[in-house]
């Protein structure tokens, strides 16, 4: 029941802080005889590492994972995957602020109110840092679902959408903020940069689809694949809102205008069906049903901004305080290769989870 | 790991399918010496209980709950707390269509690839009739959480929102809706009546807020507060989005905008932060800051709908079907209670779990 | 993590007081399509049943199981099982005594230095009765595990064993003892008839083994075979010892004498090896190897007994107690089909472990 | 459900094969705010430490542990501490016999069957290497338990016993055989050199009590705190049997001679009683009755001998194989420190545990 785990099956362990000497993840549970090695894992976490843009924090780390366990001869041998990251560029700072008073937004307060003190160095356990771990722990996943095809990118920044009919996926690596619509992107630079110049932050919609998952995986009533997929978005650092297929658009629609229907496919009567539309994001009844899995993750704006804000010290008493140093104006492009690894490690495990009950 | 059951140390299983002879649940975890009855816990389930006016489905259930075991001379005894439902009103009727063919927009396609068939029969496990579990496992949360008050409403139907000026707490209780806004009851009758003439269906929005959770629940990373109630949102028949404080909005705020600044409470320097605002619903870091804990949960509008749609056979031919029998035109409004339920419990657990690491 | 379940993909929650209006388990993760009805269920708990000889408790239980869910038409549908039976020879007797005070080798003192209180009326949850639960659940699990078959008897009574090279499985069900050795089984009824009388009581040590398990279920480091399966018989009530293969005994053999040696099968190359010997009890590094599973369990007599001990009161008075009322003379006796029942649960488990990740 | 990982709040993973770059543990949900250093972890891992006299294996490891997060300060601060032991005397040498055939009485063959290959150097992932892991992990646990005092030691090698009557628990430090009986310590010397010189092995029994456990601990019904001992032991490498308190002799006894009549202690009546035997080992139904907990564990003699044995290759073909290098002739000695860590483990969760859900 380890709180820092995530998974069934197929399940990770994270660990770290980030101003540690290293944070890493046990990926437990991998079937054994898949290919594996650092290359596999490396790019995901180099699309995640910061400082690659003027849109992301100035934070320099190689973020060079290194496997320790569970690998020999190049394939796993399903036993625990170690992976460690180490932390390079803890820079130097005076700490003394943060240490003393609790940065508005953040989880300062929250995590004194629970452990009585914390690791304030870089936000400790609760910095953004700790999702390169689910990074890493994500490609392992994705080994698991040779069948699946994972994409996540940015509708949405600063209030500014992406035109649906302009989207072209070749896109999405085109640019820095991973976004299917050039226009778009062009856009976003001036709101992003405006963001960084002012010192201030702009929050992100990061949408993603799964394609190639077949109909059956997921578990009523409490392992449903859409609430496990929402626990595991809105366990993202900065995460306020997940929606399946329509989310809370199906909530103004009618019946008839939120109906899947159905037809027999091209292959006939043994195939799987042919549904006419997929307001419902793939899944039913907390099962796939062999459409493409879809969901939308709101970030918000990071709280990390120039502008003082009211706070108070560990003591109780008034203060102000505003964030210097490296931070992300719009820490929700950093989230796209997240909540793709977030993707594939529920879609791992409830393949395995499936293969185990219904096999 | 049974995937039919939710919580970590306050932990309930449920059981039972909308026509077999009865549904339940096991709670596990519960603290002794908590004064507990069936009277408790049937008011909860009265206000879920289908057939209570027009404006949901007419099944009858009386939904009288026994408590079977884990109490002692009217206290809980720490052992597992056994509640069962009898069903009642499992009206004789034709299933054939249903066995045959797949509803769009139901659980039965996905009942099939998965299991390789069903209990068709009302939906079977896949029937909102199990929230009544839920509900009754809610109940025996709430006796964990005398501290705490939890209330849910609706706050939209059909795309018509209520008026946030005109919030009245007590107006809840007063109208077929639990709406807040006595005006917009007035207009949500004549919205549901349209749909459920129609044969047609609308959506809903139920918001919640737990007042009084101290701050310090929640456990980062993997079990946060708010991943948690979004799994346990997320899971209830027909939702498909959830939001933690300002959720998608944030996203189209600034940093600035969204900031919680504090400042010292008016008990001084001992007491909990002052908070000037609560865009981050209660929680940071995945822990409650001692704000009130909100949420929003968007529920479609139920595929159950006399329109016939396109769909196959289990044979894979193609055929149309349309929903006979009695159903909910608004599955939303019977979500209040369920939402409330899942709140408690969610809450409940995370209590325990932070006495337990933390006490 | 519920602390009255079992398992991980097969996994079983059970419920219910000695004194309560029933008991009851529920099955989650078996998998679907399964033929089974209540007649599948009942023979098992018929030989676990009290009162069918004089060596045993005269309470009269029917011990008739009921399925609330999970099975349509005859077949396990995927989704939980619930298995209810009713308490029924509840004889009504004053428990004014055992609420008072403290049953020497009981577990009342200990129930309420935990929970504060307890069920005092025959064990409340601590009697032996819950173990029908696990047969009850692990009639399930054979359904699971038609390759394997799984046979318990008792070896030793009151420190009299039986003679191995006498063991002859045909006569199990001859006495009413499960004893594999005719002769043995007449020595026991002088040995448990005289300890009846003298209303005194003796333990009993009890041996299963499990053949057509095939190699590879099991799973380091911490859901080993043989860990899962000690924890599953040293769980029942009066245990106090679980050996897997030689046990204690291999303690005193040297590397030679405890080796396992293997050599080619009859049936070739790609046939599993044939072993020359079992010392191991068919485990290795947690995982099967394709032998008989076996294991050895300790069951003491059991503390019911007339001879008055010392004692203290709830308020930690001195005091004298001694049972009246009906026990078990030798409880070790009808822990046999219940060593057999948490064999057959670990086993089911494993098979859909070893499937999920390896299959 | 990490099979990789042991404990329910206090809860701690493994990784790491004999022969790779490290082994680890990453132990989640200790309490923050505990004072801790490597220092206080160290030490516990030089008792396990191979190559300290000539009765274990003569492989070289430092067994240095770091401490990589959870720490701040020098105090715990409720986030997962990950431990790290780099291996460092992996012997180059030809493992070619080992990868093409199966050592009887090791895992190989197992692991094959389960996996399809395995990582053969060294015994891989079921080297007993892995419990330096756990030692290390449960150095951390005993922080969590100040007012315990656990002491395990070594009470009967190659079948000699010590005798009761001269144990003298200052004597356990003053032998290499963890031995409390001066006397048997020096027996013992000639039994393991004739042992290690005719290249065999002999086996052990390892004895553990916990005084200072306080009455309450345990959970009824599937986390029963002997159960948790039972898996916790069995668990360990080389082990085939565990008791707890009388174990297997409990079965010989009657319900008198076994009894643990309670008297009132001298404090009075609100003082906990004092028993006047503790056959039960300190635990009745599960849950610890302040009584020392005490178990016994039998360690097999390792397979790795000189004298060749039957056996097979990977394809299927006969062979003869014997152990080359450096190995234990007892291996039961270094158990027990890793005895110790797994009652300490145990322990700490059921602490955690207890004052989760009653405290």
């Amino acid at each position: 029941m380890s709180v820092n785990s995530f998974g069934r099956l197929f399940r990770f362990t994270t660990w770290g802080e980030s101003h540690g000497p290293a944070i890493g993840a046990v990926v437990d549970g991998c079937p054994p005889g898949l290919a594996i090695d650092e290359g596999q894992i490396q790019p995901f976490l180099d699309a995640r590492r910061p400082g690659q843009s003027r849109f992301t924090t100035q934070r320099q780390e190689p973020d060079q994972v290194r496997i320790l366990s569970g690998v020999f001869e190049g394939r796993t041998t399903g036993t625990p995957i170690s992976l460690m990251i180490e932390n390079v560029d803890q820079r130097s700072k005076d700490y003394s602020e943060v240490a003393l008073a609790y940065r508005p937004g953040h989880a300062d307060y929250a995590y004194d109110a629970k452990y009585g003190f914390r690791d304030y160095r870089g936000g400790g356990r609760s910095s953004a840092r700790e999702t390169a771990s689910r990074v890493a722990a994500g490609a392992v996943a994705r080994l698991v679902l040779p069948e699946v095809t994972i994409r996540a990118y940015v509708s949405e920044v600063g209030g500014d959408m992406i035109d649906p009919g302009k989207f072209d996926e070749q896109e999405i690596g085109n640019n820095p903020f991973f976004c299917p619509d050039a226009a778009a992107a062009l856009r976003w630079e001036k709101i992003v940069d405006d963001a960084r110049k002012a010192g201030s932050s702009v929050g992100a919609v990061v949408e993603c689809y799964a394609s190639g998952v077949p109909a059956g995986w997921g578990a009523p009533l409490y392992a449903k694949l859409d609430a496990d997929l929402a626990a595991a978005m809105m366990g993202i650092n900065a995460v306020k809102g997940v929606e399946i297929g329509d989310g809370f658009a199906a909530a103004r629609l009618s019946g008839e205008e939120n109906a899947d229907p159905m037809r027999p496919s091209v292959e006939g009567p043994d195939g799987a069906p042919a549904f006419l539309a997929n307001h419902a994001g793939g899944i039913a009844g907390g099962i796939s049903t062999g459409q493409p899995v879809t969901c939308r993750v709101a970030f918000k704006p990071t709280s990390s901004i120039l502008t003082p804000q009211p706070t108070i010290t560990r003591s109780g008493e008034a203060t102000e305080m505003f964030t210097k140093g490296r931070h992300d104006p719009c820490v929700g492009i950093r989230g796209v290769p997240v909540v793709e690894a977030m993707m594939a490690l529920v879609l791992a495990d409830h393949k395995l989870l499936h293969r185990g009950q219904c096999g």
